[in-house]
């Protein structure tokens, strides 16, 4: 099949990060803090942002064994992102496990992504490369850490407002999900080469793949197979997530469309069987709602903004020699906006 | 008076420390994120730990002005501390002001605590010293955050515990207060010099003045002039906090005695008017648990630990020349256990 190889190569590469995840964050004293830090990683996950560091080591002529590090301590900082976002969106499951909070309770959860957090530096301290590439590693990692905090902001905010725009919608995101590929990129850059057009080429590529990866997220929540996805279609609709299908919806629909999408629109967020109310007739009604979000091409708006991203992702990395990892991410940037989960 | 030349050197080098924190974290967007983080360093703080990186680096030889970013990078730690921790204390006050998450909720408070965490490793990328220096005091500061974490889940472990030994405090707070100081002074030293016998001097200090700090806290809240303090005296008994003093009346006392004692600690930790029972009756009480304390000699046990570690700082400090800078460092250590608030 046309990813196979991809997924051999992921697999692979992951397996030397994984082990430094885990050299790490250990099992130690004290244990319950260590136990729940550990809790994500142990239930896995794609460690999508690894393999794009020791890859885009690999694309530039580097060698991706110096970058090992550098890839865990993306991948640390994505756990950390996950586990206080899991906090403050009071998810209940992750990766198909109670979140963090949900086994230890919100104080040490927020401790358990604290020490995430830290443990990322002290990944980069130790990446093997002339300290000189460290600081701009620290520099790189420290902003996109930033960013993260800012994109997460925003979305928070979004919960306290009636509308949300494109424009607002894509800063967000730009921060929340795009800031640290395009960093995963960056990083796995800088420590392969000292060509600037390449490490710009790497991080254009990253913050494109970050961006369409979340935006496809929300398509598919409206579009996919119930059974592939593993949750009902139109949960974002449910709960009442601002995505950038509703952010065209609001800035093209009449009037009256609108009302009609607000009577359904996070309305059903939590439990709602006790209130007499039918899972059927929930269905339905999240179904018109789907229908109105398509009547006005806001889907096919956010798809088709998705493959462009990805097409835009690829083209960036024609900057780049040709090869077998450059190729791998040329894929991966393919798998984005062809998965169906 | 004998602190006066400490107390002027410290306005004197916070000054510039502080340009460079709001520097950091200015004013911008998303504002709430950003005014949630500047909220405790706005509000003041001794800012004693920058002030040991300024006057560590000064005390062997170097040149403070290069270790402006490390101060800034510890003292954004310590407020980051603050914040996550007063969200699991659940503490409404600090500095004279509501609490982060009492103005902007547990969620932005988690936020704006991980984006000071953040903007540390923003500070020590900035640091102008060679690469290589940078790459050390990162080291050491996320090795400090580490320890940090550790400490605090020590302290949120204790509060499931029955009883705590001296030996479990003492590494709770070597980790929670102890560590940051003691990095405080190694990276100043770390900065100033190539000299390790002088900078493990410094940490040794660190080590010691950061312990015997919160000791002596633990010794005000019993001893200590109400009005001074600013607070009830016997707080901590009353919240059912286990400090060291209370570790050693645990080992020593009879039966009989803890069994006297258990029933006043923790016991008015919350708002306990409503239930009939009224501040005197309560006073008299904690009185009594507070003589029970001084009857096993508790109290001054704690308070010549913090002596005797104190002693030991000053004497780690001899390794370094004669200087103003040291001088200053002394004083600083007497400080800690003469301070009456």
């Amino acid at each position: 099949m046309k990813f196979d190889p991809l997924f051999e190569a992921l697999k692979e590469k992951i397996k030397i990060v994984d082990e430094v995840i885990f050299e790490l964050i250990p099992e130690k004293e004290p244990k319950i803090i260590y136990d729940a830090a550990r809790h994500y990683p142990l239930a896995g996950g794609k460690r999508i942002r690894p393999f794009i560091v020791l890859t885009s080591t690999e694309a530039v002529g580097g060698n991706p064994e110096k970058a090992v590090y550098a890839a865990a301590a993306v991948e640390l900082l994505h756990n950390y992102s996950l586990v206080h976002d899991d906090i403050m969106d009071m998810d209940e499951k992750r990766r198909g496990r109670p979140t963090v909070h949900k086994v230890w309770g919100v104080n040490m959860a927020i401790l358990a992504g604290d020490l995430l957090f830290s443990k990322v530096f002290e990944a980069v301290a130790k990446i093997p490369v002339e300290a000189e590439k460290v600081v701009k590693v620290l520099d790189v990692i420290s902003k996109t850490s930033n960013e993260l905090c800012e994109g997460q902001a925003r979305d928070l905010e979004f919960e306290n407002k009636e509308t949300v725009t494109i424009d607002e919608y894509m800063k967000m995101i730009s921060g929340k999900t795009g800031a640290l590929i395009d960093a995963s990129a960056t990083i796995g850059g800088l420590i392969g080469t000292e060509n600037n057009e390449y490490i710009q080429a790497l991080s254009k590529y990253g913050r494109n793949v970050g961006i369409a990866f979340q935006i496809w997220d929300d398509v598919l929540d409206l579009i996919a197979d119930e059974e592939k996805l593993g949750k009902p279609v139109g949960s974002d609709i449910r709960k009442g997530k601002k995505t950038i299908i509703v952010a065209h919806f609001l800035e093209n629909a009449s009037e009256e469309d609108k009302l009609k999408f607000f009577k359904v629109f996070g309305k059903y967020a939590g439990d709602v069987k006790g209130e007499g109310i039918i899972e059927e007739d929930i269905q339905e009604e999240v179904k018109k709602a789907i229908d109105l979000l398509k009547k006005y091409g806001s889907t096919d708006y956010a798809a088709n903004l998705a493959r462009k991203l990805i097409e835009e992702a690829k083209e960036a990395l024609k900057a780049l020699p040709e090869s077998e990892a450059r190729k791998h991410l040329e894929l991966l940037a393919d798998f984005i906006v062809e998965r169906e989960y």
